[in-house]
């Protein structure tokens, strides 16, 4: 009888998970299999089962902040142990051996596969993390330093990545002065990055609600911005900000202004809808560019920083029987900050 | 009786040119009035007669491509002599002092004054070359070296230093693969530049008819855009594409797929509409930047740049009395590639 794993998949657009078992691709030479203990909710798993950016490939189980303990490995796996406890974020596979590996973006290799409602050789389907167990090439398999739960761990395998990596890009450091657009999963991340790299920190929000929080967080500065005195005292002041909004209303203008001249905006992730930049964006030498999630040694690099300097989400643990109920505290935008399954305890 | 100059105006928004006269700010210390020879017409005074970005100032003389003599200077002017032949560009002011003028960016100067539809301290209109004299600041002219004739040079000021000047900055040569998007007044400069630099030019154009021409300007590669099969084969295929098009109707994504992964996408001079980036850019880490005339020190680059590499415009001449006739011409698209107005012979 074919091997079964067991999770929670969403069947249609409604996005409501229901139990779903499939058959998982066969454990290759170089392949982990990891019992999981605990994984994120971010975002891109809504977006995934309400096919928001694309349809979905249903029935569907999402789920790429996985922590958990290798419970199988291929014959030419070295680097791990049957019990490690490892995690694995929005990627399962890359080559290790193209032009985009080898620059440490194993994000961009043309053979790549995500974690979630994509396929293994157009055949076996990727499903994620809000299941029993999942396989993954072992260079998109990170061990999780003892320092850190892993129930922490688990956002920092997407959340902590996208943020860290593009902040680590551009040399964020002593004498920048940095705003992270957004408080939330990724920008509560983002603010403890950037301050622990040495800059000086505005938090941007759309209301005074977390203003104390983004202080703890590291901010140096809070900007309101639905207060147009505080977009006046910050305009083109800022070196580069970092948006963590993927919101299809994002006013990218009235942001792009508070910006200095030569300045960047980095768009973190996937907005909803089209950027639209104003003409005068381009007088000013203002770059507009992306980033997504990070390589495999972006991801040994975030984890050590977050050991070395003591960078950690804050995380909402809630039982997988209760999933649908965690998934609606994310669509709401409610999750303080992060909320975490806890699969197997 | 106060002093005048004489020029050719536009009243309102259709943009017919008048003679027009005006009292010229008065010949500071460090000022130099130049009687004009030649003067181009630039797509920018297009847009300024007809009130395309935003309000001008009328009456409103245009012109800033402008060549001539020096005629008069200020007492503190010693590197400019009377009847130097001497050039002006879109800028007539530049402190000299700031930060953005000390790191050679004169253009972003907070005093700036530009040439055309611009203030000198709020009170002295900027009028620009379609007339017989202007007065600039010294650091806003530059000297034309004899290998340069005046017709040749006028574009240069503006369409080639805009073109000249994001090339130098992204350090163009041997081994890029660069494409020019648009192949006019700005293009054609474009890709003699990126030729004479070294790198593999692709000249992209909406059609197949400057085929023959991009080729001797010194393109290594045509692409026609309307043509699907022209599109797949550059897919992903340049490092950098430098787009001279200011229409509205740019299908941006169509040419940011042109682009290699980490690409850059820059946008010389100002769009007509806000640009539109599709979100799946921002997967491949495009980055989209702007780019706006150069400093002062660019000027003199650019300068010794085409006299070396024998690096000149395509120009009509045309006699200042048939300027309405000129304009027509650039605003139909008929120039090849750029019109220059003689206004003494």
């Amino acid at each position: 009888m074919a091997e079964e794993f067991h999770g929670y998949a969403a069947f249609d657009k409604e996005g409501i998970l229901k139990p779903y078992s499939y058959t998982p691709k066969p454990l290759d030479d170089e392949d982990i299999e990891v019992e999981i203990t605990h994984c994120g909710i971010c975002g891109t798993d809504l977006h995934t089962i309400k096919s928001g950016w694309a349809p979905a490939m249903y029935p569907v189980i999402v789920g790429h902040e996985i922590v958990g303990k290798v419970s199988k490995k291929g014959s030419k796996v070295n680097d791990f142990n049957i019990g490690d406890r490892v995690g694995i974020g929005f990627q399962v596979y890359s080559c290790g051996k193209c032009d985009e590996c080898i620059a440490g973006y194993n994000q961009l290799c043309p053979t790549r596969v995500f974690t979630i409602n994509d396929k293994w050789n157009n055949q076996y389907q990727a499903h994620g993390g809000y299941a029993d167990k999942i396989r993954a090439h072992s260079n998109s398999v990170f061990h999780i330093p003892k320092e850190i739960s892993s129930a922490e761990a688990c956002p920092l395998l997407c959340a902590g990545l996208t943020t860290f990596v593009p902040l680590k890009r551009h040399k964020v450091g002593p004498g920048m002065k940095v705003g992270i657009l957004g408080i939330g999963g990724l920008g509560h991340l983002a603010i403890q990055w950037a301050a622990k790299m040495g800059a000086e920190v505005t938090a941007i929000s759309q209301s005074d609600k977390k203003r104390d929080e983004a202080n703890k967080f590291g901010a140096t500065n809070f900007l309101n911005a639905s207060d147009p005195n505080d977009v006046k005292k910050f305009t083109h002041s800022l070196d580069i900000i970092f948006s963590t909004s993927g919101s299809s209303n994002t006013d990218w203008t009235k942001y792009i202004e508070l910006i200095k001249n030569h300045g960047t905006l980095v768009l973190l992730g996937v907005p909803d809808a089209p950027v639209t930049i104003p003409a005068f964006t381009f007088l000013r030498f203002i770059k507009v560019e992306g980033s997504l999630i990070g390589g495999s040694q972006d991801m040994k690099d975030m984890l050590e920083f977050a050991v070395k300097h003591n960078v950690r989400p804050l995380v909402q643990i809630t039982p997988i029987k209760d999933i649908n109920e965690g998934i609606k505290t994310v669509d709401k935008g409610k999750a303080k900050y992060r909320v975490v399954l806890e699969i197997k305890s």
